[in-house]
């Protein structure tokens, strides 16, 4: 299974393609970003090849969550830098979900190809949920925090699009509790009780001081 | 202590419910459109309900592109208004194809479901061309003129994207056959041979003066 | 000559004044919001008055969180519409907090007035945090989960900007515990324990089914 | 075959022309305007007629600056509405000249047809200026102060884009000499004398306390 | 006083000066371009001259469409990068004309300068056309098909200005018949008869597979 | 099950790293600018520090003006490239003043902390001006004429919020009498007098000629 894993890795990573003046402006990785997108590749340099990401596969569930994103953002996918769009695949085992997250100033259109989701989006006075089906789409406005939870009897999937050609993808648990936050601030700022906050700091490697 | 809490959740909100009138501006098709999308809806009346939609469903292709686009663009789904982004279906019976068309000033990603299609995109010096099948996305930069042929030995599907919720769908067949535009000026500006401008104006129900 | 003068000004005039439609479009909430913000008051009827906001000063900080935000968002100060870029006044008693939360697509500058906050924002890898004192601006990026705690000996405030006229204010434990959302999809979606997420939504007035 | 193409086709076009309102958005100047430009008239109403403007001739510059503006901006053509360009015809007399002015937020292009004009914009530390004749077109990037003399032996013209709908015009002198500013305030904040304050006030009809 | 004064500008210029980096962002073509543009050439290069096009003159209108299009397009003029605004010159003989084509992502506005044109733009259900002469501005609204057609006795020309600095031009027999798509796609994409495709890749230089 | 999970977040990390790229994007002023800003600091160099500036204090206002501005712009504080907002500290001693002048293309909010400031902007018709004091707050549209007076009775001091991370200031007294613009045409384009022009010239340093 790891070296299925790493494979999956590799093909996430690795992304290798050429771009334009303005109307096609594939991204160069070899230069640095800038806030509107990469770097243009020369015209001349691009082929067919480029505009076509082979990718959107579905991705290992055998992990905690049961789920896998397999995304084809413009770093996986040079050709969408600057057009403003992206895409991913969504897969979640029996049980599984992907977790609360936000994806910060992009939209996402869920489209269900198989199985049943119950997924949803959350404002301060408002909880807006459903669940879906083959046949239909779910839209979470940008920057809502939103989450997927296969309600199904099997596998379920989806194809994603996000108005960003770099969606990222904020998970709650990875902000509070991965990333060396202390346990104190954590626990002031989300009233959660300090023994949540250590035991979840455990589970997702942040530092338990 | 509690109701302290409760009074000031109140102050807050008060705000954050406003704010929200833009956060989720789903389309109210009552009144006119704007350079920007339709008015909003009343945050009030949103439910759950306005934020799925059921329709991206296989389209009838017994016609004669054999073809057929299904669309959730902001008119079909009120809730991508304002939002940057939109979807359909495309489904294409064994010798079928989409024709040439254009959306001005949007993106399309095609992200294949079943089948083989080949699909491209030309520039007055390139064209960018590909077979592609389930796993690949193929991507239209804005505007670029693009055609879709199932190349495959049955009925081929995808899901479409577009970085805009109102994409349009400009067919080249329609722009210059179907509108009443004379066949001199057609023959004039495309170098098309008069006799096939008005073979397609009958077939495209054009006048044929 | 002078009457010629007027003449010529008047020609002139009768366009500069249309122009100002949308140089100064104070929002006008008598009708719907669009995507790009409110209807804008006619021309005729604006007086220095709207231009000029009087509230920004010190909230009531005896609530839960010993802490109160002050908005001058376009809901507040209807100058600012269709403008992106709006303020408030942060107050923070000894001990208190302005709790996780997030500006769906506006960025936030905190502007130190008075004693000392330790703020912060975080992605999924890193931590930014610091401990600012008068003269100093943090900023906290788009849509990033952040907050601020009173980490000095008395009182402490602010004046913050935001890079949009309508910033709303995504509380987490709000969206997580005030709405309505089951329990049960709560803990599976956050990994909290289910009888911590009971707890919370007891405080929030969420229902604890 | 022919029916069931036009089947097809009337489940196409409902789509496209949704799309339409989008694409043509024609100002209609019956209801107010919005931050992104006014209403769009019904897609129905829509002829010919709307996508031209007749009045783009020589303006009378029997006037104190020798010099006429003719603008088509959104207010003159409203199929401009939305669509960020518009244009202007520029005629000045032998003598005459343009005086300071800004566009805020729209650059313009000057494009020579007709005579000698010396033009040029300004920034703190640098002067930008040319003597143009036909065949050039000078930029005056967006928000620059500049100015326009005619400098040639005969009457000068020019056509005139924007990269606004609606650029506006804010002439330096009626902004500080016809509006109704105190006397003082503008000596006070622009270092001119008293006497030559209260001389242009005299002069452009504003006040003279 | 005056001593004073200079030490004063001095740390402001500091400011202002560095914000002209954006205010004026003449294009560098030595380095790639951006999603947003070319980078800036260095504030301390730039002089008027950079400011200034020269070459707004009449083409030679002998070749196959009588016609010629003198750009002033950001590859030409590299003060308009980053500015959204174009221009070009137009010139027609008598019997000849611009071809169908599309600009994506930009509108044109055609003001008439000598002689007569009819033109035009077409969407899937409406024509909209007009024959223009001098004092007349036609528009073309983004991403549309269009034509422009020498309807008078004599020469025509016309100034352009486009809502974008860089435009392009996508002339619809160079997409169809100039870069290599195969004869059969192009049949069958168009509804075109394959003969035409041959004789028109033939004249234009496409492969005749 | 805890190693299989890890597996899992390092593949979605490797995504989320990458697309932080574009939400944390800090100046890297060793590049060049672009339209939409300068270059992103690789993510990994990236610190604490960054998001924080130190320098939000009174400035010397002992000059001709009585005054000082201390800004915290993009290139005062590279961490709000891209960003679109910006900061400012207003001081003006008894007496002093901010004189007449733009930021093109940006908004500025005015918010009081000290004293009494008169303000005020100005469109061809109309004056928009009031007296402000703490708790107040004034807005300055997008490109406008305006100024700012101390109207109290001893030192003044505000807080400003701009819409662009790069608002600049062009000050009007530089822009006419600072940057060798000739005497004889600012006389000609303001009308002002030449002898007050040259007064002008002499005190900012511009030539005399």
């Amino acid at each position: 299974m790891n070296t299925i894993y790493i494979l999956f890795l590799f093909t996430f990573l690795s992304t290798t393609s050429y771009a334009s003046v303005n109307d096609l402006c594939v991204a160069d990785f070899k230069g640095p970003s800038t806030p509107s997108g990469y770097h243009c590749m020369p015209l001349a340099n691009l082929t067919s090849d480029d505009f076509v990401f082979h990718g959107l596969v579905a991705g290992n569930t055998t992990n905690s969550f049961n789920a896998a994103l397999t995304s084809a953002f413009v770093t996986d996918f040079p050709a969408l830098n600057g057009l403003g769009v992206s895409a991913a695949r969504l897969d979640i085992a029996k049980g599984g979900s992907i977790p609360m997250h936000t994806h910060p100033g992009a939209t996402e259109l869920l489209m269900m190809v198989k199985g049943k989701i119950t997924a949803g989006f959350m404002t301060p006075t408002a909880l807006y949920s459903k669940t879906v089906k083959p046949g239909d789409i779910m839209v979470f406005p940008q920057g809502m925090l939103h989450f997927q939870v296969n309600s199904g009897v099997g596998t379920a999937n989806a194809f994603l699009a996000f108005s960003s050609e770099n969606p990222g993808a904020q998970l709650l648990d990875l902000l509070l509790f991965a990333n060396g936050l202390d346990s104190d601030i954590v626990a002031k700022t989300t009233f959660l009780d300090l023994a949540q906050v250590k035991k979840l700091k455990a589970r997702f490697n942040g530092k338990t001081s």
